[in-house]
């Protein structure tokens, strides 16, 4: 049996193809001799296939030089990957059988590598053997390599996340239907995933129904608590559509008037902080820098400490990829690249709040791609 | 957000407590000083929760001598461990938060190792910075070590596996209902994914529906090829129950009397090998000697080249784990080893067919948990 990604259109050769020049160019450019490119997103972005695999090696080699890319994979999973162009993208596809050793196979096509880097998603029990077999070589992560293509997303990309953030957009529209008082949190929660896929996600990745104080813990996903009139709820959600990209956003509601007197007031200062962080992104502002323009008003309003968590993290093929919005991150924004900004303030023991968009760095400026009102929602009233 | 494997029954802490220990002790048998294992089903082995983790560090920290475990996991994601009764567990809680530097956190627990294992699921993102943060300790993998204790099933996970069996057999058991001429392999999958869930399963995990030539593709899964009347049908499915533990059975199915005149006796050899496979299967029997068993009645046939991939894998949380029933392995089974018994002969471009069955070894022999016909079973005649 198998357990690969949903089979999602391939981006076009040109496309697949020029990803794969730059790949081996960061490499040479990083003194890296190969990549060892994992199932997962990264695969995904070099091929069109993210692949998938149990114990058996599955792995993608791209020299730094001119030697072909080849793309080891047992025999019997071979068939998976009959809808990526290989020979239009000059790669070469080899294969193993049980018995076989995929790790010498590897090792033999690399020669004498200095520096030999594998993709961070893949298993410690493949990069522990990969170690072994290529002897000599220091081990690196190909992360850092290939984030400098991934995060700066093409045309394409953004028309997919754009996309993704409208369905999402869709399921928050609906809220009213299923966010009402005497329902469990987990009852909310089924019927938000369903309706993820109706809007045209291929599955709900997650799903956050933080409610009253629940919602001051940022990654709570769902529980059996009854929401009851009055209660802040955070809702957190996201998933891939078929291009392979994510949505993710989260608002925050009202089932009916708060409860709580100081919810207007701290949310007001929330709003504030995630629209100046919003109004922040532009080419050559640094990702500290947008950190900083939610966190210094959220600090400012003395709610510092409840503000637990970065403000963003990139999203595309991954839900959290580079850049990501933290202090320390003097990373200089540049057009096309894709992320999220979620300023949190959460009330421990009785309620939180986080206001979530997916924002793309434009030439001059952003692009919000989740549109829904930003206030805090009251339903129910 | 959160990407956390369903919220699961932990098993009784008597039990888990039992595991740490045994992991403990095993361990130190391998001259290991710490086993460092990631979210995934080495972690809910051990205490109940499989966790989830994007690029933040979750590790569970078990010391091969008395000092406590520790769970290291980043705060936001803390309360999802909320299950696990970690103080019975003597589990300490570890928390950090982003800024903080997690693998140093954990080094500092470590001492002066002098060899650390960790767990074979854990991402090269981790693997990297822990062997950096670890200098000077030998890395391994954790899964030589574990999977001393997970191939030996206790009773609850048999049941449990027993549990899995009856209802992916209760799938089987309708396939007519789907499995008609006129209908793609995906509207037949997308049904049969449906009712994996409708009886009893987490999620439906794989749904491979081979039909004529993709049947000979071992690792198919589904496509828009349109069922014939004729057609040979290989249909491999299984998930998740909610105990975590997984179900996978494949039978062959006939769509009106065979096309090919020689399914018939093709099909016979198979069955006599699954049959001699299982029969083959007691304490002190070898793995590979199962394998044996199925492989050479196919040889002596003439199909030897037309069986091309192990006779089995070992089951629980994950669908694949040890034992591997395959040749060169000489582990000797022991009752409660539990793994699958599938041969296949797959005739390229036309049609390939696959018998599987979970079974357990039992003090004195062995039970089948999929008790399906193994006949070829011809639909709609």
């Amino acid at each position: 049996m198998s357990r690969r990604s949903p089979h999602l259109a391939v981006p076009d050769v040109a496309s697949l193809r020029a990803r794969l020049e730059k790949a081996r160019g960061a490499a040479a450019d990083a003194n890296t001799d190969a990549l060892l490119i994992a199932p997962g997103s990264d695969l995904r972005y070099l091929i069109g296939e993210a692949g998938g695999s149990f114990e058996r090696l599955t792995t993608l080699v791209v020299p730094a030089g001119d030697a072909a890319p080849a793309l080891v994979v047992p025999k019997l999973e071979a068939p998976g990957y009959a809808g990526v162009p290989l020979d239009d993208l000059g790669v070469e596809l080899v294969t193993w059988v049980d018995g076989d050793d995929p790790y010498g196979l590897v090792a033999g096509r690399l020669g004498s590598p200095g520096r030999v880097a594998v993709s961070d998603a893949m298993a410690a029990l493949h990069v522990l053997a990969l170690r072994a077999a290529v002897a000599g070589a220091e081990q690196t992560l190909a992360g850092p390599v290939l984030r400098e293509l991934r995060m700066r997303k093409d045309a394409a990309e953004i028309a997919a996340l754009r996309k993704a953030g409208q369905a999402i957009d869709r399921v928050h529209a609906r809220m009213g239907e299923w966010l009402v008082p005497g329902r469990t949190e987990a009852e909310v929660g089924a019927d938000i995933t369903a309706a993820i896929v109706e809007e045209g996600h291929l599955a709900a990745d997650f799903v956050i129904v933080g409610s009253g104080p629940n919602g001051a813990s940022p990654h709570h996903d769902v529980s059996d608590r009854v929401i009851e009139r009055g209660d802040i709820v955070v809702i957190d959600i996201g998933g891939p559509i078929a291009e392979g990209y994510n949505s993710d956003s989260t608002r925050t509601y009202a089932v009916g008037e708060p409860r709580d007197a100081d919810v207007a007031g701290t949310y007001a200062v929330l709003q504030r902080a995630q629209a100046a962080a919003v109004e922040a992104v532009r080419p050559g502002a640094t990702a500290e820098q947008i950190d900083a323009a939610a966190r210094e008003i959220i600090t400012e309003a003395g709610f510092g400490a409840e503000f637990i968590h970065r403000t963003g993290h990139g999203i595309g093929l991954d839900v959290h990829e580079e850049p990501y919005i933290v202090g320390g991150n003097s990373l200089p924004l540049e057009a096309g690249m894709a992320f999220s900004v979620e300023p949190g303030i959460y009330q421990a023991g009785r309620w939180g709040a986080r206001i979530e968009d997916i924002v793309v760095v434009t030439a001059d400026g952003v692009e919000a791609l989740n549109n829904r009102p930003h206030e805090l929602v009251v339903l129910g009233s």
